[in-house]
């Protein structure tokens, strides 16, 4: 049995600390979902095309309710409040993922492709149709053989100058729009990425609207559209496959703020590099990231609140002689499981709420928002989105199986979730091409601060590295590697757990492990070019490199952001708690890489096994606030479905 | 592009390599599985109960074509052959995976209960009608309160010595029987565990058989089943739970070949500790433990097969400037990915052929079988079992992921092989619990050790062990470890790559972990002990300790016997490429626990760099070979029903 612990969770005030700045918007999110919680539950008793339908029904209902519209200007039936909209898609990730997934293609996808890239006339024809769920949409992007690769689609739009019309044509099978949510039913219009031919030059990939089916569902001429069939998991979305055969649009059917094509027929564009304009117009999608990251980690809350109960409930074996088993979260093995993820869950929460700040400010006023701004919200975005969805797949695997047997019934809710989160790593941009694209922003900010590092600075700079790694291959880095952690803050001398609860030695370890990483491949890629090689083959020899550098950097923006939070939350036991939380989640990263540390000299052999030892009396100190710190993430208990707790 | 290869495999020789003795057995299956292949889609387009009668019906079709009796005697109607029948199970998970698990439920639990616990009389009644499927049972073990520990199940058996039968009840809502498959809809009997009391004297577990439904199906008065619903996965098995009030069995329904009561109502046994009796009947039913090991890693090689073909197909980004995209495959990164999962399907492949000759051995002439024997083949098959199952549910995720949003529509069959093994490592014994068991085998067999050492043997053993702790804790260890690497062998010296490709190398750092983590359990339990500690307790704080140590036995059990297959495997390409599979499992093993052997000073900075780089450079050698590799498996095309290769 835990010993009573001497600080006690006030779970409403840590609750509301988790909702933050949008808790009247989660909450009638919360209350909207428990209103419908019969849908978490039909999946297994309806047909798909039943499922497909009540789904439906319900995103129409959600419109009806508000929720959905935050992100839309008022005019046109919106909240105007960007912020809210993430607030409010969050948090409908503690109910049924299809539903969440068909409100983010409708209202993310569809609607954010036709708010930020269009224009007012645009906005007048569809955003309030859209907003009401009158008119129900797709984002038709991805292809059979084209995903991530997006400047590679092979979608064609020709335009005509004769008739005013764009022609659109998919000119092989590769070229398919595949995958395509809303499209095999419910769609009547979608946004689809073409390449631009005006006046046979190419332009690369632009947006158009393009109308797939008449008001009775019909699909109009020159579309084909094939069903995608069952899923691993969101049947109650309906994913499909579209072909083009010369379906034409007009000119104005080009969503054309970024570049557009005049009555003329000329191509213009206040964005002169191809490039520049392309990646321009694929920023401004980056809401849906936002919200998938955090909808990732919503669900991981969900598996969380089950598997944390169950272990408090549900006894096996126990100490012979006496007639009581003992309770699982007794067991340290299940403390490992779960309180680690648990700590990692609270600490991507607080960075997602940063994310969702940060974008909140670039849009509302994007014309303010500096490029270095906007780079960094995408940077920002992408990292936490992998590292949240990620997550959401580790932990709701890791719920189940600690739940053994009765986490494999349906009933408990652990088969749809995980089910429906498993894609999560894949859409709104593979997370493996998301932490590249991470890398490259890094790689592009140190050559920034290269170009304004003077003569001696960039000498300093690169004799810094030459020592490091000398270091690194000598017995020296030991006694090195002592004399740093003697320093305040990071202290190892003869007591290896000494500064091991530091905040500013998780600080400083993360921060040298990603600087590290950055440094060396940078200069790995330095090297391979300067030999000759050319510099994408170079950066993709290098990928897990690449890939690395951009985890450490994730993981070092979520330490921060929770750094950040406990910082502006009052002393007293609820901010205790947060940093034991955050102990946590910091000596669990490091644990999880200590032999990356121990090979770069940054941690001794000793000094790591301290770690574990840590990680191991955090998780037993954590043990007696488990229950309410999963009851603080306010899951309604309807939505948690489950006979197990 | 990957250079030509040296070697080429023949993928026909392989393949036979890979079948062994029983490559009749594994095509006869194959070819049953091919001609009902469309059992694979079935769960998609049919109802629940429509899927449970489909599947139904194909384990009864095969019933009547042989495969399923190979582990019966022949006079019942089987094939008298142990190892055929492992053969024959394994293989059948090529194909759908419900199918697969309700022939294990019949044919391996049912079957094997009545087989392995029952004696002539219980034969003669049961076994010809349920080899050939005219009589489908359930094996009614776990309760909704009491899994893994068996001993404490709640189910009650009474004898009545007035009308020679046993009373049978679920005295609580935690002791009714749960998730018993079979059970919902077509079980008429079942092996039911429970509490035997007789005269008043509890003397534990015992199996009795138990009728539950009459010939047309109804249910049996004074029992009630209700079903469990849908699960993640297997949804053709009809898993339900069983309550009992006052059922009552003849004498003759308690399975007894290890324990009886005789007709004047008295309880006998030829084993008199109540403990080793009880170990000796759950004993006997290792055969499941090693058909489910089995299972996943045939399943294993299913998604391998699709993820490593649909990466040579599939292209994606590429060098500028170049019309071509790159093929997944030649990625680092996707490499990395899976081909030491590929490496390691290979080394479990060839362990799971050494477990299963074990079983074929000991169970085939039972009586000659020494007890240290037995004892060796549970370890083993708990260990095979536990790494086989965690590795099907790691690799058929890692690659689902691998193909994108096409590993994610359910034709692709991801989401059944996922779903489906999902609870493979929970069931015939949590993974977790299995792997304690191993540790205490291992355990076990150290105090025999101690046992018989002389005086000076011991003095030395313990002289041995805390050397070896005070090297680790100074800097000395370094020093000592270069001594250690610089014999043949394992070479260091100024090459960090100095015998990294030789496999005693390899064994000597396998074999070194786990016997270090053995007597540093064993220490630390002995120390708690000494201390005044309850040992059962003891052992419970040591648990992630406990696990790890039994982890390391089974990858070095895995290690030999992949080892010794190759020198059992005559000189040549295909031996060569073996030996680049044995070389990458092995040095993944190692990389993955790295910090462990830095942390122990087995592993200096530089030669664990050296480890992860020499894994990539195999990942690259091994890619021209990775599609003769994955057809050597002889997965038949048309069970993989995907699109994707």
């Amino acid at each position: 049995m835990p010993d009573e612990p001497e600080t006690h969770v006030d779970v409403a005030a840590l609750s509301t600390l988790l909702d933050g700045r949008y808790k009247t918007v989660r909450d009638q999110v919360r209350a909207n979902l428990v209103e419908r919680k019969d849908v978490l539950g039909d999946a297994e008793s309806m047909t798909s095309s039943e499922f497909r339908e009540r789904v439906k029904d319900v995103v129409v209902e959600l419109a009806g309710t508000g929720q959905t519209g935050y992100g839309f200007p008022q005019e046109y039936g919106g909240g105007g409040d960007i912020g809210a909209s993430v607030a409010a898609f969050e948090t409908s990730a503690f109910g049924d993922l299809s539903v969440l997934v068909k409100l983010g293609v409708q209202f993310g996808l569809f609607g954010g492709a036709i708010l930020q890239l269009g224009t007012e006339r645009h906005h007048k024809e569809y955003l309030e149709r859209l907003v009401s769920a009158d008119l129900l949409g797709a984002f038709a992007m991805t292809e059979t053989g084209h995903g991530s690769n997006v400047q590679a689609l092979g979608t064609r739009a020709v335009y005509d100058p004769e008739n005013e019309e764009f022609v659109i044509d998919t000119p092989d099978a590769a070229s398919r729009k595949d995958y395509i949510g809303n499209a095999a039913v419910h769609a009547r219009a979608a946004v689809v990425f073409a390449q631009l031919e005006v006046a046979g030059v190419e332009q690369g990939v632009h947006a158009f609207v393009v109308p797939l089916r008449d008001e009775k569902g019909r699909t109009l001429s020159g579309i084909d559209i094939s069903d995608c069939g069952p899923k691993i998991g969101l049947n109650g979305v309906d994913n499909g496959r579209i072909s083009f055969h010369g379906v034409r649009v007009p000119r104005t059917a080009l969503l054309n703020k970024y570049a557009d094509v005049t009555e003329s027929g000329e191509y213009v564009s206040a964005i002169d590099n191809a490039d520049r304009r392309f990646f321009t117009m694929l920023g401004t999608l980056v809401q849906g990231r936002v919200c998938v990251g955090g909808a990732g980690i919503n669900a991981s809350k969900v598996a969380l609140v089950i598997a944390i109960k169950y272990a408090l409930r549900r006894r096996q074996f126990g100490p012979p002689g006496t007639d009581k088993e003992t309770l699982l979260l007794d067991y340290g093995q299940h403390q490992r499981r779960l309180l680690p993820l648990l700590a990692r869950t609270y600490a991507l929460h607080f960075a997602q709420e940063r994310v969702s700040a940060d974008l909140h400010r670039v849009f509302t006023d994007p014309d303010s928002a500096s490029e270095r701004l906007r780079r960094a919200l995408e940077s920002r975005a992408a990292a936490t989105k992998a590292l949240g969805t990620w997550h959401a797949s580790r932990t709701i695997q890791e719920c189940r199986e600690a739940c053994g047997g009765a986490g494999y019934l349906s009933v408990n809710r652990f088969d749809a979730l995980r089910a429906d989160t498993d894609v999560f790593t894949t859409f709104e941009g593979d997370n493996t091409v998301l932490m590249q694209l991470v890398a490259k922003g890094r790689l592009t900010d140190l050559r920034d601060s290269f170009g304004s590092l003077d003569q001696i600075g960039m000498v300093r700079y690169v004799a810094g590295i030459a020592v490091e790694t000398v270091v690194e291959k000598t017995a020296m880095r030991q006694f090195i590697e002592r004399l740093q952690d003697a320093v305040p803050g990071g202290g190892q001398s003869d007591d290896p757990d000494a500064g091991l609860l530091d905040p500013a030695y998780h600080l400083s370890m993360l921060r040298w492990r990603e600087d590290h990483l950055t440094s060396s491949v940078a200069r790995r890629i330095k090297t391979g070019v300067d030999r000759g090689g050319d510099p994408a083959e170079v950066f993709s020899v290098a990928q897990d490199h690449v890939i690395k550098a951009a985890w450490a950097h994730g993981e070092r923006l979520v330490l921060e952001a929770f750094h950040t939070k406990i910082e502006n939350t009052p002393t007293g036991s609820n901010r205790d708690v947060l940093n034991m939380l955050s102990d946590l989640y910091a000596l669990s990263v490091i644990e999880a890489d200590r032999a990356w540390f121990m090979e770069h000299g940054r941690l001794s052999a000793g000094r790591s096994k301290a770690v574990v030892s840590m990680v191991n009396e955090l998780c037993r100190k954590l043990r007696p606030h488990a229950a309410d710190l999963v009851d603080a993430f306010g899951v309604p208990r309807e939505l948690l479905r489950t006979e197990l707790i």
